[in-house]
């Protein structure tokens, strides 16, 4: 079982642009700290400024920045949310030869609503581990070239 | 979410080879079945007769059956085995900026035990759906052909 890159990488972001900073973060920064591509970054950032998740702003000083309201925000919701439609398994592209007679998809779905129930036991703020000034994100190696 | 490719076909085969025959199963017909490779058939086939979920015998008229055994057991300890050392998001490799302040590990791997959890109140026996007679596993076009 794996999260989908979408809602991994999704993850990702919001935590990068929970850390407080004055200025706010750019696609380019975003795709070259998570190792995403920018089109894979600026997918993901257009959906989640679309939840009204991240403030986006264009022009020069603009970016991207982490509506706070979204701290409160269940985990089992925001990762419904990025899942979208898609299924744990798919039983229909290709169809599957068992889909009459298979009980296994229903049981499935279950397991994956004590899945989200379990995640919503927190919120986004509970991810976002106390921060030591702003260093706290960079590697070891980024400490040193600053 | 979604199970990883190995696992879901290991438990359509799984679920393939539970509808009683007199002849064994072979690695061909659950590849053309399943639409999926060969090589992936036996690699997955394989794995289970390790794990003394099918038995498998050489030569002519050989090939793949369950182990009645394994009807009985608990589907979140079968999918935990399909799983092997996989987890839910990879932190290391390459290495997540974010990894020494996330808390978000955590909190999907208690999800993933609630998951678990929740598949092993079925055992393997539980989705497999009544068979009326041999065709319940024939899509109406193949009933047209028979």
């Amino acid at each position: 079982m794996q999260l989908n890159k979408f809602t991994d990488y999704a993850l990702r972001i919001l935590m990068y642009v929970a850390q407080p900073r004055d200025l706010p973060y750019t696609i380019a920064e975003l795709a070259e700290r998570l190792e995403v591509s920018q089109n894979h970054a600026m997918k993901i950032v257009h959906f989640m400024a679309k939840q009204n998740w991240l403030i986006t702003t264009r022009g020069k000083g603009g970016g991207v920045r982490l509506n706070p309201d979204t701290l409160k925000r269940q985990l089992g919701q925001i990762v419904r949310i990025l899942q979208r439609d898609n299924q744990i398994v798919e039983c229909n592209d290709p169809p599957c030869v068992l889909r009459y007679g298979c009980g296994l998809k229903g049981i499935l779905d279950q397991a994956m609503e004590q899945f989200y129930a379990s995640l919503d036991q927190y919120i986004l703020g509970d991810v976002i581990q106390p921060v030591q000034g702003h260093f706290s994100l960079q590697s070891p190696i980024n400490l040193i070239n600053l």
